[in-house]
Protein backbone atom coordinates (compact mmCIF):
# COMPACT_ATOMS: atom_id res chain seq x y z
CA UNK A 1 0.00 0.00 0.00
CA UNK A 2 0.93 3.55 -0.55
CA UNK A 3 3.02 5.44 2.01
CA UNK A 4 0.65 8.03 3.71
CA UNK A 5 1.29 11.69 3.96
CA UNK A 6 -0.30 14.74 5.47
CA UNK A 7 -0.21 18.17 4.73
CA UNK A 8 -2.02 20.95 6.84
CA UNK A 9 -0.53 23.76 5.77
CA UNK A 10 -2.05 25.62 2.37
CA UNK A 11 1.13 26.74 1.90
CA UNK A 12 2.73 23.45 1.13
CA UNK A 13 4.45 23.25 -2.48
CA UNK A 14 2.72 20.84 -3.43
CA UNK A 15 -0.87 22.62 -3.21
CA UNK A 16 0.34 25.74 -4.39
CA UNK A 17 1.68 23.76 -7.67
CA UNK A 18 -2.05 22.32 -7.68
CA UNK A 19 -3.43 25.81 -7.27
CA UNK A 20 -1.12 26.68 -10.40
CA UNK A 21 -2.26 23.77 -12.30
CA UNK A 22 -5.64 24.78 -11.68
CA UNK A 23 -5.86 28.31 -12.96
CA UNK A 24 -2.70 28.19 -15.57
CA UNK A 25 -3.21 26.52 -18.55
CA UNK A 26 0.63 27.31 -19.99
CA UNK A 27 1.27 25.38 -16.21
CA UNK A 28 -0.61 21.95 -17.21
CA UNK A 29 1.03 22.03 -21.05
CA UNK A 30 4.20 22.38 -19.14
CA UNK A 31 3.94 19.72 -16.53
CA UNK A 32 1.13 17.73 -18.11
CA UNK A 33 -0.58 17.23 -15.45
CA UNK A 34 -3.89 18.54 -14.63
CA UNK A 35 -6.57 18.48 -11.55
CA UNK A 36 -9.55 16.52 -11.19
CA UNK A 37 -12.33 17.17 -8.29
CA UNK A 38 -15.05 14.99 -7.19
CA UNK A 39 -15.39 10.85 -6.78
CA UNK A 40 -17.53 10.18 -9.84
CA UNK A 41 -15.33 12.54 -12.57
CA UNK A 42 -12.60 10.58 -10.56
CA UNK A 43 -13.82 7.20 -10.79
CA UNK A 44 -14.80 8.02 -14.91
CA UNK A 45 -11.05 9.41 -15.25
CA UNK A 46 -9.50 6.14 -13.99
CA UNK A 47 -11.90 3.67 -15.98
CA UNK A 48 -10.38 6.06 -18.94
CA UNK A 49 -7.02 5.03 -17.72
CA UNK A 50 -5.71 8.12 -17.23
CA UNK A 51 -2.59 7.98 -14.81
CA UNK A 52 -2.73 9.24 -10.90
CA UNK A 53 0.13 10.92 -9.82
CA UNK A 54 -1.07 11.65 -6.21
CA UNK A 55 -4.62 11.73 -4.42
CA UNK A 56 -5.35 13.95 -1.42
CA UNK A 57 -7.94 13.55 0.45
CA UNK A 58 -10.13 15.34 3.61
CA UNK A 59 -11.11 12.30 5.90
CA UNK A 60 -13.65 15.12 6.98
CA UNK A 61 -15.82 14.46 3.91
CA UNK A 62 -14.53 11.22 2.89
CA UNK A 63 -13.06 7.87 4.70
CA UNK A 64 -9.77 6.74 3.67
CA UNK A 65 -11.78 3.33 2.99
CA UNK A 66 -13.59 4.92 0.31
CA UNK A 67 -10.95 6.41 -0.69
CA UNK A 68 -8.64 3.24 -1.35
CA UNK A 69 -12.05 1.23 -2.44
CA UNK A 70 -12.20 4.30 -5.74
CA UNK A 71 -8.60 3.43 -6.02
CA UNK A 72 -8.21 -0.19 -5.57
CA UNK A 73 -8.32 -1.15 -9.55
CA UNK A 74 -5.60 0.76 -10.45
CA UNK A 75 -2.47 -0.66 -11.24
CA UNK A 76 0.41 2.41 -10.81
CA UNK A 77 -0.87 3.44 -7.32
CA UNK A 78 -0.73 7.00 -6.54
CA UNK A 79 0.43 8.59 -3.58
CA UNK A 80 -2.09 9.29 -0.93
CA UNK A 81 -2.23 12.24 0.94
CA UNK A 82 -4.62 13.68 3.74
CA UNK A 83 -5.36 17.14 4.18
CA UNK A 84 -6.23 19.43 6.61
CA UNK A 85 -10.08 21.58 6.36
CA UNK A 86 -7.74 24.23 5.62
CA UNK A 87 -5.84 22.71 2.86
CA UNK A 88 -9.13 20.99 1.48
CA UNK A 89 -10.78 24.20 1.14
CA UNK A 90 -8.21 25.85 -0.83
CA UNK A 91 -8.36 23.60 -3.01
CA UNK A 92 -11.69 22.71 -3.61
CA UNK A 93 -14.08 24.09 -5.96
CA UNK A 94 -17.20 26.61 -3.66
CA UNK A 95 -20.18 24.02 -3.37
CA UNK A 96 -17.90 20.70 -3.91
CA UNK A 97 -17.97 18.72 -0.64
CA UNK A 98 -16.65 15.55 -2.26
CA UNK A 99 -13.13 15.49 0.01
CA UNK A 100 -11.27 14.59 -3.23
CA UNK A 101 -8.92 15.58 -5.71
CA UNK A 102 -6.12 14.31 -7.57
CA UNK A 103 -3.51 15.26 -9.86
CA UNK A 104 -3.52 13.77 -13.13
CA UNK A 105 -1.21 12.50 -16.13
CA UNK A 106 -2.52 14.74 -19.19
CA UNK A 107 -3.21 12.81 -22.67
CA UNK A 108 -2.09 14.33 -26.35
CA UNK A 109 -5.58 13.12 -27.93
CA UNK A 110 -3.41 13.22 -31.23
CA UNK A 111 -5.92 12.54 -34.60
CA UNK A 112 -3.15 9.71 -35.20
CA UNK A 113 -3.96 7.43 -32.30
CA UNK A 114 -8.02 7.81 -32.88
CA UNK A 115 -9.55 4.79 -33.46
CA UNK A 116 -13.36 4.86 -34.48
CA UNK A 117 -15.82 2.45 -33.11
CA UNK A 118 -17.99 2.05 -36.10
CA UNK A 119 -17.32 2.21 -39.66
CA UNK A 120 -20.88 4.62 -40.28
CA UNK A 121 -19.26 6.74 -37.40
CA UNK A 122 -21.51 10.04 -35.91
CA UNK A 123 -18.83 12.17 -35.08
CA UNK A 124 -19.01 16.30 -33.62
CA UNK A 125 -16.36 18.44 -34.49
CA UNK A 126 -16.50 22.13 -32.65
CA UNK A 127 -14.18 24.67 -34.46
CA UNK A 128 -12.15 26.92 -31.66
CA UNK A 129 -15.00 26.63 -29.35
CA UNK A 130 -14.77 29.10 -26.27
CA UNK A 131 -16.60 29.22 -23.24
CA UNK A 132 -15.92 26.17 -20.94
CA UNK A 133 -19.24 26.05 -20.34
CA UNK A 134 -20.20 25.40 -24.04
CA UNK A 135 -17.29 22.56 -23.87
CA UNK A 136 -18.56 20.54 -20.85
CA UNK A 137 -22.02 20.93 -22.44
CA UNK A 138 -21.04 19.56 -26.24
CA UNK A 139 -19.08 16.54 -24.51
CA UNK A 140 -22.43 16.01 -22.63
CA UNK A 141 -24.08 15.76 -25.69
CA UNK A 142 -21.77 13.64 -27.34
CA UNK A 143 -21.76 11.23 -24.78
CA UNK A 144 -25.41 10.72 -24.36
CA UNK A 145 -25.54 9.99 -28.05
CA UNK A 146 -22.53 8.10 -27.78
CA UNK A 147 -20.66 9.65 -30.65
CA UNK A 148 -17.59 8.16 -32.14
CA UNK A 149 -15.52 10.74 -31.92
CA UNK A 150 -15.37 14.94 -30.65
CA UNK A 151 -13.24 16.60 -32.60
CA UNK A 152 -11.85 19.92 -31.68
CA UNK A 153 -10.51 21.84 -34.23
CA UNK A 154 -7.69 24.76 -33.54
CA UNK A 155 -8.50 24.80 -30.05
CA UNK A 156 -8.52 28.52 -28.08
CA UNK A 157 -7.21 26.37 -24.50
CA UNK A 158 -6.64 23.63 -23.55
CA UNK A 159 -9.46 20.72 -23.02
CA UNK A 160 -8.13 20.19 -18.98
CA UNK A 161 -9.63 23.35 -18.00
CA UNK A 162 -11.05 22.78 -14.24
CA UNK A 163 -14.29 24.26 -15.36
CA UNK A 164 -14.59 21.97 -18.65
CA UNK A 165 -13.96 18.90 -16.55
CA UNK A 166 -16.76 20.03 -14.41
CA UNK A 167 -18.97 21.33 -16.87
CA UNK A 168 -19.11 17.69 -18.66
CA UNK A 169 -19.47 16.08 -15.22
CA UNK A 170 -17.01 13.61 -16.07
CA UNK A 171 -17.82 13.29 -20.05
CA UNK A 172 -14.64 14.67 -20.60
CA UNK A 173 -13.20 10.83 -19.64
CA UNK A 174 -15.65 8.76 -21.39
CA UNK A 175 -15.80 10.44 -24.88
CA UNK A 176 -12.71 9.78 -27.81
CA UNK A 177 -11.36 12.92 -28.52
CA UNK A 178 -8.82 14.38 -30.76
CA UNK A 179 -7.69 17.77 -31.23
CA UNK A 180 -5.82 19.31 -34.28
CA UNK A 181 -5.82 21.85 -36.64
CA UNK A 182 -8.51 22.38 -38.95
CA UNK A 183 -6.33 20.68 -41.83
CA UNK A 184 -5.57 17.61 -40.56
CA UNK A 185 -9.05 17.06 -39.34
CA UNK A 186 -10.30 17.68 -42.63
CA UNK A 187 -7.61 15.14 -43.69
CA UNK A 188 -8.57 12.88 -41.13
CA UNK A 189 -12.04 12.78 -42.28
CA UNK A 190 -11.25 12.02 -45.53
CA UNK A 191 -9.12 9.36 -44.98
CA UNK A 192 -11.64 8.09 -42.99
CA UNK A 193 -14.38 8.60 -45.90
CA UNK A 194 -16.62 10.52 -43.60
CA UNK A 195 -18.92 13.11 -45.03
CA UNK A 196 -18.91 16.59 -43.60
CA UNK A 197 -21.98 18.90 -42.62
CA UNK A 198 -21.40 22.45 -41.66
CA UNK A 199 -24.13 24.40 -39.45
CA UNK A 200 -24.17 27.52 -41.15
CA UNK A 201 -26.46 29.90 -41.08
CA UNK A 202 -25.92 31.45 -44.69
CA UNK A 203 -27.19 27.40 -45.71
CA UNK A 204 -30.10 26.79 -47.38
CA UNK A 205 -29.92 23.27 -46.52
CA UNK A 206 -32.32 22.19 -43.78
CA UNK A 207 -30.89 19.69 -41.23
CA UNK A 208 -34.46 18.22 -41.34
CA UNK A 209 -33.61 17.54 -45.79
CA UNK A 210 -30.00 16.16 -45.21
CA UNK A 211 -29.43 12.23 -44.49
CA UNK A 212 -26.77 11.71 -41.70
CA UNK A 213 -26.94 7.81 -42.18
CA UNK A 214 -24.03 7.20 -43.88
CA UNK A 215 -20.76 8.18 -42.20
CA UNK A 216 -21.19 11.38 -40.64
CA UNK A 217 -19.25 14.45 -39.05
CA UNK A 218 -21.41 17.51 -37.80
CA UNK A 219 -19.15 20.73 -37.42
CA UNK A 220 -19.90 23.40 -35.28
CA UNK A 221 -18.63 27.08 -35.03
CA UNK A 222 -17.98 29.62 -32.35
CA UNK A 223 -21.61 31.72 -31.63
CA UNK A 224 -19.61 34.72 -32.01
CA UNK A 225 -18.30 34.35 -35.73
CA UNK A 226 -19.67 30.97 -36.81
CA UNK A 227 -17.43 28.66 -39.06
CA UNK A 228 -14.39 29.67 -40.87
CA UNK A 229 -14.13 29.74 -44.66
CA UNK A 230 -11.77 26.44 -44.28
CA UNK A 231 -14.89 24.40 -42.84
CA UNK A 232 -17.71 25.87 -45.60
CA UNK A 233 -15.71 25.46 -48.48
CA UNK A 234 -14.28 22.35 -47.98
CA UNK A 235 -17.97 20.87 -46.71
CA UNK A 236 -19.84 17.94 -48.13
CA UNK A 237 -22.90 20.12 -47.66
CA UNK A 238 -23.72 23.14 -45.17
CA UNK A 239 -26.83 22.73 -43.24
CA UNK A 240 -29.43 25.34 -41.15
CA UNK A 241 -31.42 25.20 -38.49
CA UNK A 242 -34.43 26.65 -39.26
CA UNK A 243 -35.01 29.58 -37.22
CA UNK A 244 -38.10 32.01 -36.38
CA UNK A 245 -37.70 33.98 -33.78
CA UNK A 246 -36.23 37.77 -32.81
CA UNK A 247 -32.64 36.44 -32.18
CA UNK A 248 -31.26 34.83 -35.39
CA UNK A 249 -28.66 32.39 -32.63
CA UNK A 250 -29.06 29.87 -29.97
CA UNK A 251 -26.42 28.33 -27.66
CA UNK A 252 -23.86 26.17 -29.97
CA UNK A 253 -24.59 23.20 -27.53
CA UNK A 254 -28.15 23.11 -28.05
CA UNK A 255 -27.40 23.54 -32.01
CA UNK A 256 -24.96 20.74 -31.72
CA UNK A 257 -27.46 18.57 -29.40
CA UNK A 258 -30.32 19.38 -32.64
CA UNK A 259 -28.27 18.36 -35.14
CA UNK A 260 -26.81 15.16 -33.39
CA UNK A 261 -29.83 14.03 -32.39
CA UNK A 262 -31.77 14.31 -35.77
CA UNK A 263 -29.11 12.00 -36.89
CA UNK A 264 -29.60 9.10 -34.03
CA UNK A 265 -33.28 9.26 -35.12
CA UNK A 266 -32.70 8.64 -38.82
CA UNK A 267 -30.21 5.77 -37.87
CA UNK A 268 -32.52 4.48 -34.96
CA UNK A 269 -35.32 3.72 -37.73
CA UNK B 1 -37.18 66.62 -24.40
CA UNK B 2 -35.80 64.69 -21.05
CA UNK B 3 -34.46 67.04 -18.73
CA UNK B 4 -30.58 66.06 -18.39
CA UNK B 5 -29.14 64.98 -15.11
CA UNK B 6 -25.26 64.01 -14.80
CA UNK B 7 -23.99 61.66 -12.05
CA UNK B 8 -20.04 61.49 -11.18
CA UNK B 9 -20.17 59.44 -7.88
CA UNK B 10 -20.32 55.55 -7.18
CA UNK B 11 -22.27 56.50 -4.02
CA UNK B 12 -25.01 58.35 -5.37
CA UNK B 13 -28.46 57.20 -4.16
CA UNK B 14 -29.77 56.01 -7.38
CA UNK B 15 -26.81 54.40 -8.18
CA UNK B 16 -26.68 52.37 -4.77
CA UNK B 17 -29.87 51.52 -5.39
CA UNK B 18 -29.43 49.89 -9.05
CA UNK B 19 -26.40 47.94 -7.34
CA UNK B 20 -29.11 46.60 -4.95
CA UNK B 21 -31.49 45.62 -7.85
CA UNK B 22 -28.87 44.12 -9.83
CA UNK B 23 -27.91 41.87 -6.56
CA UNK B 24 -31.09 41.20 -4.94
CA UNK B 25 -34.06 39.14 -6.04
CA UNK B 26 -36.34 40.56 -2.39
CA UNK B 27 -35.39 44.30 -3.95
CA UNK B 28 -36.86 43.71 -7.23
CA UNK B 29 -39.53 42.62 -6.34
CA UNK B 30 -40.38 45.00 -3.26
CA UNK B 31 -40.23 47.94 -5.76
CA UNK B 32 -41.19 46.28 -9.35
CA UNK B 33 -38.32 47.27 -10.97
CA UNK B 34 -35.38 45.51 -12.71
CA UNK B 35 -32.06 46.11 -14.65
CA UNK B 36 -31.55 45.73 -17.85
CA UNK B 37 -27.65 46.42 -19.87
CA UNK B 38 -26.89 46.92 -23.42
CA UNK B 39 -28.01 48.53 -26.63
CA UNK B 40 -29.80 45.12 -27.86
CA UNK B 41 -31.55 43.67 -24.70
CA UNK B 42 -33.30 47.51 -24.56
CA UNK B 43 -34.52 47.52 -27.76
CA UNK B 44 -36.07 44.18 -27.49
CA UNK B 45 -37.46 45.58 -24.30
CA UNK B 46 -38.98 48.48 -25.61
CA UNK B 47 -40.52 46.94 -28.35
CA UNK B 48 -42.06 44.07 -25.72
CA UNK B 49 -43.93 46.77 -24.32
CA UNK B 50 -41.60 47.44 -20.95
CA UNK B 51 -41.93 50.24 -19.24
CA UNK B 52 -38.61 52.42 -18.84
CA UNK B 53 -37.99 54.19 -15.56
CA UNK B 54 -34.96 55.64 -16.00
CA UNK B 55 -31.85 55.40 -18.44
CA UNK B 56 -28.12 55.58 -18.03
CA UNK B 57 -25.76 56.30 -20.18
CA UNK B 58 -21.95 56.83 -20.41
CA UNK B 59 -20.45 59.56 -23.34
CA UNK B 60 -17.34 57.53 -23.78
CA UNK B 61 -19.03 54.48 -24.71
CA UNK B 62 -22.59 55.81 -26.45
CA UNK B 63 -23.13 58.84 -28.05
CA UNK B 64 -26.25 61.12 -26.70
CA UNK B 65 -27.66 60.62 -29.85
CA UNK B 66 -27.56 57.00 -30.08
CA UNK B 67 -29.18 56.75 -26.69
CA UNK B 68 -31.86 59.19 -27.36
CA UNK B 69 -32.25 57.30 -31.21
CA UNK B 70 -32.90 54.39 -29.11
CA UNK B 71 -35.87 55.37 -26.88
CA UNK B 72 -36.97 57.51 -29.52
CA UNK B 73 -40.26 55.28 -29.75
CA UNK B 74 -41.31 55.49 -26.36
CA UNK B 75 -44.42 57.15 -25.59
CA UNK B 76 -43.42 57.92 -21.60
CA UNK B 77 -40.22 58.98 -22.21
CA UNK B 78 -37.39 57.96 -19.54
CA UNK B 79 -35.82 60.08 -17.28
CA UNK B 80 -31.87 60.53 -19.31
CA UNK B 81 -28.97 60.10 -16.94
CA UNK B 82 -25.60 60.80 -18.18
CA UNK B 83 -23.14 59.02 -15.77
CA UNK B 84 -19.28 59.34 -15.26
CA UNK B 85 -16.95 56.63 -16.05
CA UNK B 86 -16.58 55.39 -12.43
CA UNK B 87 -20.02 54.92 -11.68
CA UNK B 88 -20.45 53.45 -15.47
CA UNK B 89 -17.92 50.86 -14.23
CA UNK B 90 -19.12 50.03 -10.60
CA UNK B 91 -22.64 49.23 -12.79
CA UNK B 92 -21.49 47.29 -15.96
CA UNK B 93 -21.12 43.58 -16.24
CA UNK B 94 -16.94 42.76 -16.71
CA UNK B 95 -17.08 42.72 -20.14
CA UNK B 96 -19.51 44.68 -21.27
CA UNK B 97 -18.58 48.17 -23.45
CA UNK B 98 -22.17 49.31 -24.28
CA UNK B 99 -22.62 52.29 -22.19
CA UNK B 100 -25.89 51.73 -21.56
CA UNK B 101 -28.08 50.85 -18.39
CA UNK B 102 -31.78 51.26 -17.89
CA UNK B 103 -34.03 50.87 -14.81
CA UNK B 104 -37.43 48.92 -15.81
CA UNK B 105 -40.77 48.20 -14.78
CA UNK B 106 -41.38 44.40 -14.23
CA UNK B 107 -44.47 42.81 -15.64
CA UNK B 108 -46.52 40.17 -13.59
CA UNK B 109 -46.27 37.16 -16.32
CA UNK B 110 -50.17 35.61 -14.66
CA UNK B 111 -51.54 33.05 -16.96
CA UNK B 112 -54.68 34.95 -17.29
CA UNK B 113 -52.94 37.26 -19.31
CA UNK B 114 -51.36 34.89 -21.75
CA UNK B 115 -53.20 34.87 -24.75
CA UNK B 116 -51.21 32.15 -27.43
CA UNK B 117 -50.69 32.94 -30.52
CA UNK B 118 -52.18 29.50 -32.33
CA UNK B 119 -54.82 26.95 -31.55
CA UNK B 120 -52.40 24.35 -32.33
CA UNK B 121 -49.68 25.60 -29.56
CA UNK B 122 -46.65 24.34 -28.68
CA UNK B 123 -45.38 25.50 -25.41
CA UNK B 124 -42.31 24.81 -23.15
CA UNK B 125 -42.80 24.30 -19.17
CA UNK B 126 -39.81 24.23 -17.14
CA UNK B 127 -40.51 22.87 -13.53
CA UNK B 128 -38.31 25.21 -10.78
CA UNK B 129 -35.31 25.96 -13.36
CA UNK B 130 -32.21 26.48 -11.14
CA UNK B 131 -29.18 27.76 -12.78
CA UNK B 132 -30.07 31.54 -14.29
CA UNK B 133 -28.05 30.08 -17.47
CA UNK B 134 -29.86 27.41 -18.27
CA UNK B 135 -33.33 29.50 -18.10
CA UNK B 136 -31.46 32.21 -20.72
CA UNK B 137 -30.70 29.40 -23.17
CA UNK B 138 -34.38 27.77 -22.42
CA UNK B 139 -35.35 31.34 -23.89
CA UNK B 140 -33.05 31.42 -26.58
CA UNK B 141 -34.13 28.05 -28.02
CA UNK B 142 -37.80 29.07 -26.90
CA UNK B 143 -37.73 32.40 -29.52
CA UNK B 144 -35.31 30.21 -32.05
CA UNK B 145 -38.48 27.82 -32.09
CA UNK B 146 -41.16 30.40 -31.74
CA UNK B 147 -42.82 28.99 -29.35
CA UNK B 148 -46.34 30.26 -28.35
CA UNK B 149 -45.70 30.68 -24.81
CA UNK B 150 -42.76 29.51 -21.91
CA UNK B 151 -44.01 28.80 -18.83
CA UNK B 152 -42.38 28.51 -15.63
CA UNK B 153 -44.03 26.18 -12.62
CA UNK B 154 -42.94 26.98 -9.15
CA UNK B 155 -40.23 28.85 -9.87
CA UNK B 156 -37.09 29.28 -7.53
CA UNK B 157 -36.11 33.13 -8.42
CA UNK B 158 -37.13 35.57 -9.89
CA UNK B 159 -37.64 35.89 -13.59
CA UNK B 160 -35.48 39.45 -13.62
CA UNK B 161 -31.83 38.35 -12.41
CA UNK B 162 -29.47 39.80 -14.83
CA UNK B 163 -27.57 36.98 -15.42
CA UNK B 164 -30.85 35.38 -16.83
CA UNK B 165 -31.23 38.64 -19.03
CA UNK B 166 -27.90 38.20 -19.99
CA UNK B 167 -27.29 34.24 -21.11
CA UNK B 168 -30.93 34.66 -22.87
CA UNK B 169 -29.23 37.71 -24.98
CA UNK B 170 -32.54 39.77 -24.42
CA UNK B 171 -35.15 36.61 -25.33
CA UNK B 172 -36.44 37.24 -21.90
CA UNK B 173 -38.57 39.78 -23.91
CA UNK B 174 -39.47 37.82 -27.12
CA UNK B 175 -41.34 35.21 -25.48
CA UNK B 176 -44.63 35.05 -23.99
CA UNK B 177 -43.26 34.01 -20.52
CA UNK B 178 -46.28 32.79 -17.80
CA UNK B 179 -45.45 32.21 -14.20
CA UNK B 180 -47.70 30.08 -11.51
CA UNK B 181 -47.63 27.17 -9.67
CA UNK B 182 -47.81 23.21 -10.90
CA UNK B 183 -51.74 23.18 -10.34
CA UNK B 184 -52.18 26.75 -12.02
CA UNK B 185 -50.34 25.82 -14.97
CA UNK B 186 -51.42 22.13 -15.57
CA UNK B 187 -55.46 24.00 -15.26
CA UNK B 188 -54.08 26.28 -17.90
CA UNK B 189 -52.98 23.62 -20.28
CA UNK B 190 -56.46 21.56 -19.38
CA UNK B 191 -58.60 24.75 -20.10
CA UNK B 192 -56.78 25.28 -23.74
CA UNK B 193 -56.77 22.03 -24.52
CA UNK B 194 -53.18 21.02 -24.56
CA UNK B 195 -51.21 18.18 -24.48
CA UNK B 196 -48.92 17.56 -21.76
CA UNK B 197 -45.07 15.52 -22.61
CA UNK B 198 -43.27 14.88 -19.45
CA UNK B 199 -39.50 14.29 -20.01
CA UNK B 200 -38.53 11.90 -17.23
CA UNK B 201 -35.50 9.44 -17.18
CA UNK B 202 -37.98 6.97 -16.04
CA UNK B 203 -40.27 6.68 -19.07
CA UNK B 204 -40.37 4.55 -21.90
CA UNK B 205 -41.84 5.87 -24.73
CA UNK B 206 -39.40 7.37 -27.42
CA UNK B 207 -39.67 11.18 -27.92
CA UNK B 208 -39.42 10.15 -31.29
CA UNK B 209 -41.92 7.74 -31.28
CA UNK B 210 -44.57 10.53 -29.81
CA UNK B 211 -46.82 12.89 -31.99
CA UNK B 212 -46.19 16.42 -30.94
CA UNK B 213 -48.13 17.54 -34.40
CA UNK B 214 -51.47 18.74 -31.87
CA UNK B 215 -51.22 21.30 -29.45
CA UNK B 216 -48.67 20.61 -27.17
CA UNK B 217 -46.44 21.20 -23.84
CA UNK B 218 -43.27 19.99 -23.65
CA UNK B 219 -42.10 19.95 -19.88
CA UNK B 220 -38.97 19.62 -18.30
CA UNK B 221 -37.88 19.29 -14.70
CA UNK B 222 -34.39 20.29 -13.24
CA UNK B 223 -31.40 18.51 -14.03
CA UNK B 224 -30.41 17.29 -10.04
CA UNK B 225 -34.26 15.91 -9.46
CA UNK B 226 -36.11 15.57 -12.48
CA UNK B 227 -40.00 16.55 -12.37
CA UNK B 228 -41.83 16.32 -9.51
CA UNK B 229 -44.98 13.74 -9.51
CA UNK B 230 -47.16 15.93 -9.66
CA UNK B 231 -46.15 16.27 -13.65
CA UNK B 232 -45.82 13.37 -14.09
CA UNK B 233 -49.14 12.02 -12.81
CA UNK B 234 -51.11 14.68 -14.99
CA UNK B 235 -48.97 13.94 -17.90
CA UNK B 236 -50.58 12.94 -21.54
CA UNK B 237 -47.46 11.35 -21.80
CA UNK B 238 -44.24 10.65 -20.14
CA UNK B 239 -41.55 10.42 -22.73
CA UNK B 240 -37.23 9.63 -22.71
CA UNK B 241 -34.74 10.59 -24.97
CA UNK B 242 -32.85 7.57 -24.96
CA UNK B 243 -29.36 8.29 -24.28
CA UNK B 244 -26.51 5.47 -24.58
CA UNK B 245 -23.35 7.12 -22.93
CA UNK B 246 -21.77 6.64 -19.25
CA UNK B 247 -23.68 9.10 -18.13
CA UNK B 248 -27.46 9.57 -17.22
CA UNK B 249 -28.11 13.07 -17.94
CA UNK B 250 -27.65 16.00 -20.31
CA UNK B 251 -28.27 19.79 -19.78
CA UNK B 252 -31.40 20.79 -18.98
CA UNK B 253 -31.58 23.25 -22.14
CA UNK B 254 -29.93 21.10 -24.40
CA UNK B 255 -32.74 18.22 -23.46
CA UNK B 256 -35.44 20.58 -23.65
CA UNK B 257 -34.14 21.89 -27.57
CA UNK B 258 -34.03 18.15 -28.75
CA UNK B 259 -38.02 17.85 -27.44
CA UNK B 260 -38.91 21.27 -29.36
CA UNK B 261 -37.14 20.29 -32.40
CA UNK B 262 -38.32 17.41 -32.54
CA UNK B 263 -41.66 18.75 -32.58
CA UNK B 264 -41.32 21.55 -34.76
CA UNK B 265 -39.78 18.70 -37.39
CA UNK B 266 -42.95 16.61 -37.32
CA UNK B 267 -45.13 20.27 -37.63
CA UNK B 268 -43.26 20.97 -40.60
CA UNK B 269 -43.59 18.31 -42.75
Amino acid sequence: MNTLKYISSPQNTLIRKIVLLQEKSRERRKQALFVVEGKRELALAIQANYELDSILYYPGIMSKNDLLDLIKEIKNQPEVIEVSQDVYQKLAYRDSTEGVIALLKTKKHALENLRLKNKNALILVAESPEKPGNIGALLRTADAANLDAVLIANPKGDLYNPNIIRSSVGCIFTNAIGVGTTAEILDFLKANQIQVFCAALSASQAYTQTDFTKASAIVVGTESTGLSQSWLEASTQNIIIPMEGEIDSMNVSVSAAILIFEAKRQRSK
